[in-house]
Formats: structure tokens, C-alpha cells, sequence
């Protein structure tokens, strides 16, 4: 066993705080590493607090991990120490079923283990995430990082780069298309910068007029102000795939009716409160699809880093102290962030 | 100008009468036919009652037709007097948008022209449909019909045959899928039949255990009671496509979770009032989508007719007097027909 320090919320209604806890013993196929950065997701927010139910506490959160190896077990050949890493969302799964046999994992039909608040198969108890010195993990759920890239701004890519390439890539888009980003927040932010990297011309759709400036060095082409009924109004029926980042509920059908014929508008937040009902004449008028992608598999989030390495692309983030955590997430709540607040892990300290 | 007998509302809250009109002068590319069966769309019944609104006074309705030619124009190369033909939703669209240049009329960037309540470009007025002796049609919109199948069982295939068929055909559905259908009406029991005869194992859901035995007949492998929960259970993550058929608003996220990884349900009915919301977490889960389709194109139309043909497919249909149409329509709202009424246009007389 090997002794980790990190941050855990005790429970739903308190602040995270310093805790230590076990890392299971390395097994022959594990690969264990020291922390460099975690990525702050909404996620962790929403598991610390338990808004989700079923947390367990103490939670240590964090799935956007980077780092670096610093042992390997004994069949563990694809990894050797030294060696610059990734760890997102999970970190198994049962590996059988039709969806892990197709590399998507994420999809798995027993659910997958989640890097945190998981059941870890190994240890009989629960995972412990990235907020963390240190994290073992089977090496078939360790990504490969290029270091030359800033490592910190590679750490969002494990979440918020994997839940945007994926939907991008599955429905196809590429040059010659024109790809609506709804939001610009973590997700909405990788997502402009994925879409132009594809080939796409990329309009971004915001309710903040502020964010113009930011939203076309991210890579939009155009920005629309989604409360500006004109401005919506002269993009109909001209997208031909919308990535909708933004879990509030809001009006699906302003935005179906922008999607051309055959157009899908892929959902990949879920928001507390559904969606108002979207109109079944707008799908219908055009054959249009209104559908859900979660986070990629493991061989995509290894594509996904590999296209990022190719393109120069990494995540715009706010660095910030382990115990800056808590107000990372009271930021957070209000949108404060451009674009995702990363934790310095030598910033965590044994007390 | 023909002078036209059949039946038209005078006014949304008047029941259909006997009716004469003019149908346009033959065009240089129009096809004349003599209308022998036209089914009964729930379509009919809302536009009379002008309950989409928009509704033009007085209205023939029916756009599932068949017939024989009885005169062409002179530049009619594909159709000559006597054959049996029939003509469906559309009579013209503008032919040069990209969906209608794709054979997707039905998609047509201007709206296509409605084969009763539409803009008639050609004498200026509105269109008037199928509850007709005979119909004035540019042969583009005209389709080709097999004298072999029982004639008055093709009509209904012009809207709900194709109108199942695009989608089936355009989601892929082909051996060794697994295919639900929702609800067992005009649509649903034309969806039977095709998805069967394209060699999907087939599952029916409805309200009603009565209509179990008939469904079996009718292509159906395996009949669900929707309102069973148990039932439903049974049936989750299991089907490749949904093909749903019911326009009453209802809970869309029971289906959605039936659907396996990347499945597809999709809507051929507008309700009255929104479907309540379905669920993100159900789409973005499984990576699902909600779909709409809308009738087909010209073509497409044309491949289905040969598809039936070639499978010996009509739809099931009960025989109606023109002057029993009222009481059919008040059938019509009560389900009370097995599958689709078609008016024997031999019992329209002029008066």
C-alpha cells in the first residue's frame, strides 16, 4: 500500500480538506503516478456535494489528471517510469461486454469505474480521484502524453477534451461543415478549439456579448448572441452539427431549428431540471436529431491527445492552489473561470 | 379546365359535402387521372378542421391516391392513358433548393406543394386532393403503380407506407436488426409490415393487449404492453431503431431506454401539445438520438411501391362510401378503423 495525501470533501454539506488515505498495493499491470496537475470539472463539484446522490464520502474528487510514472508493475510494458501521463474519467470497466470490446468503454454495459466515488474492483472499496499526490491505475486506462505540450493545460483535455472531440468526431465533422458551439465555459471553450481544428467553420453561441472577443481567438468564425432573436434568426437551417455544452435548461428549439436538413444537435450536459419539451415539428421538418454523447473511450481519448499534440492544442486555464479549492468552486458556481481552474499539485503538502 | 366532382369541408366546423370545381387545364408535363381509391390520413381531419390552421375554404382533402391515366401532355413521355398510377402529399416543390435536387422534395427549402390546401403554381388558386373523380398532376409528382396488387390497398401506402418506409429505410434497418414500433395504427401496422419485410425481428409496443393477435399477423415478432413496467424492463438496451408512430403526447424516455448503444428513435407524428421533456441523461447515456422524419421524396415514394410489389404488400383497409366520410372521421378519432379507410371513388356521383 502506499500512502496518498489529497483533498476530500468529509461530507455533502462541507469544504474539501486536507486527508490521507491508501493507494491500493501496485498489481502486475498497474502503473502508478505522481500527480503533476488535476482539472477542476463541474463534476467534482456536483459529487462532493452529493447533488448527484450516491456519493461516498470522504470524496476525493478530480478526473483530468496529468503526471508523470514513477513505478510499474511487473507486466507493464507499454509504460516505463519517467514517462509523461494522462487519467481521465474511469479507470475500468468489465472489458466483455460489446461496448468495451468496441473500445467504448464509456458505454459500458455494467457502467463503468469511475476514478472516483468508482468501485475499485482491486481494493473492495471506492476510487479516490486527482485531487491527489498520487494515483495507481491499470495501465489499459493510462493515456500517453506528448511532453512538449504545457502540461498543465493538457489535464482538461482528460474530461473536458475528450466529451467535446468525441461527439465532433462521431458525427463526422470536418471541413466544409459548419458546427454551432452552444456555451462557452470548459467544455465550450475545447470545443471551439477542436471544431476549427477539424476543418470546421465554427459559430459560437453565447448570452454574453462580453465573450465575443475571447470566443474568436478560441477559434469561432462567428458569434451569436443566443438572447437576440434577429441574430438567431438569420443561422436557420444553416448548421450541420450543433455541440450544446450547456447543462441549464433552457430552449432546445431556438437552436434545432438552425441544424439543416439530416442535422444532429448532440447534448453532453445533463441538466438539473429537463430541458423544456423540444418540438417534434422541428425534428420532423428537416429529419433533424436531437442526441447525448458521454466523455470517448480510451483508444479516442488517446486520439484526442494525439490530434491536440499535432495541432498545438491545449485548454485556457486558471492555475490554482490545492487549498484554493473551495473557492475554485464557489467561482466556479458564478462562471468565473476562463477556462478551467487547474491544481498545482506541488502545492499539496503532507501535514 | 375538367370540371371536378368530390367532397370538400366548407368550413372547419361543417361536415364534408358534395362539392364541383375546375382542375387546371392539362399542361405540355401534367398527367390527368381518374381517381379509383383515396385513403382516409388523420391528415385529412385536421386540415379540414383547420386545426393546424391555414386551412383555405372550401378543402378536398386526401393525398393518397390511386387511379388510372385518362390524358397527358404533350412533352408526357413516362406515363401513358391507362396506366394505374398514384400521387401522395406532394404535387411540386421548386426543384432547385439542394434537398430537392438531393430527390428529397419532401424537405423542399421553399415547402413543397401540398397535394390538397397547397399554392397551385400553375392556376394561381389552391390545390384540391384526392376526395376527387380526378386530379390534375405534373408527372414528376406522379408515381408509378404495380396493376397487380389490389389497388385499393396501394392508396394508403402514398402516405402512411412511405411515410414509414424513408425512415426505416434511411436508419438503416435491415437484417439482423431489432426494430420497435410504438403504437399500432394507420402508420404502425404499415410499419410492421416493412421493417418485417426488411428483415428486422420486430417488436410492437401499444396500450392495447386486444390488438395482439393482430400484430403477430401483421409482421410483428414480439407485442409489449406499454403500460406493463415489467414488460417494458424486459426490453431495455435492447433495440437497434424506434420507430414511433403515436402523435398523442406521451413519456418518450420509456422508449428512449430500450434503445441499445447509438440507437435511434424517431418521431413520424406531431402532437397537439409537447411530448413531455425526454430525459438528457437517457440520450447522452447511451448515446441515443431523437429523430424526426417527414413522409419521403418522389423517388424514394417510387422504390417503396416497387419494394411492395415486390413483397406483396398493401396496406389492410376498410372499404367506405364517398358519402360515409364523415362517420369515418368520427371513427377515425376513436382508433375505430382496421387499418385505413379508403373511399371506392365508383360511389361519388355527380349530382
Amino acid at each position: 500500500m502506499t500512502t496518498a495525501i489529497g483533498y476530500a470533501a468529509p461530507a455533502a454539506d462541507q469544504p474539501l480538506t486536507y486527508f490521507e488515505f491508501q493507494r491500493r498495493p501496485l498489481t502486475a499491470t498497474d502503473v502508478e503516478i505522481e500527480i503533476a496537475y488535476c482539472g477542476v470539472c463541474h463534476s467534482d463539484l456536483h459529487q462532493a456535494r452529493n447533488e448527484w446522490g450516491g456519493t461516498v464520502f470522504p470524496c476525493v474528487p478530480g478526473h483530468e489528471i496529468v503526471g508523470h510514472v514513477i513505478a510499474v508493475g511487473a507486466q507493464v510494458h507499454q509504460f516505463k517510469v519517467g514517462d509523461t501521463v494522462g487519467v481521465g474519467c474511469m479507470v475500468d470497466s468489465c472489458r466483455t461486454c460489446p461496448s468495451c470490446e468496441a473500445g467504448q468503454e464509456q458505454y459500458c454495459d455494467s457502467g463503468f469505474v469511475g476514478t472516483y466515488n468508482g468501485a475499485d474492483k482491486h481494493s473492495g472499496g471506492v476510487t479516490y480521484g486527482g485531487y491527489s499526490n498520487r494515483i495507481v491505475v491499470d495501465q489499459a486506462f493510462v493515456l500517453r502524453v506528448d511532453p512538449s505540450l504545457p502540461l498543465a493545460g493538457v489535464a482538461p483535455l482528460l474530461c473536458a477534451g475528450i466529451t467535446t472531440y468525441s461527439p465532433l468526431r462521431h458525427w463526422g465533422v470536418t471541413h466544409g461543415h459548419r458546427v454551432g458551439v452552444v456555451g462557452l465555459g470548459g467544455l465550450g471553450h475545447m470545443a471551439l478549439k477542436l471544431a476549427k481544428a477539424m476543418g470546421a467553420e465554427v459559430v459560437l453561441f453565447t448570452t454574453s456579448a462580453s465573450k465575443q472577443a475571447d470566443a474568436k481567438r478560441l477559434g469561432a468564425d462567428h458569434v451569436v448572441i443566443s438572447s437576440d432573436a434577429e441574430q438567431m434568426k438569420a443561422w436557420r437551417n444553416s448548421l450541420d452539427f450543433i455541440l450544446n455544452t450547456v447543462a441549464a435548461p433552457h430552449d432546445l428549439d431556438a437552436y434545432l431549428n438552425l441544424l439543416r436538413l439530416n442535422g444532429t444537435m448532440t447534448l453532453v450536459g445533463i441538466p438539473a431540471e429537463a430541458h423544456p419539451s423540444p418540438s417534434a415539428y422541428q425534428l420532423i421538418a428537416k429529419r433533424r436529431s436531437l442526441a447525448g454523447s458521454l466523455i470517448g473511450g480510451i483508444a479516442e481519448t488517446q486520439e484526442m491527445l494525439d490530434f491536440c499534440a499535432q495541432h498545438g492544442i491545449t485548454a485556457d486555464i486558471e492555475m490554482i492552489a490545492m487549498d484554493a479549492i473551495n473557492e475554485a468552486f464557489e467561482r466556479m458556481l458564478k462562471s468565473d473561470v476562463k477556462y478551467r481552474f487547474v491544481i498545482d499539485m506541488t502545492t499539496l503538502k503532507q501535514k
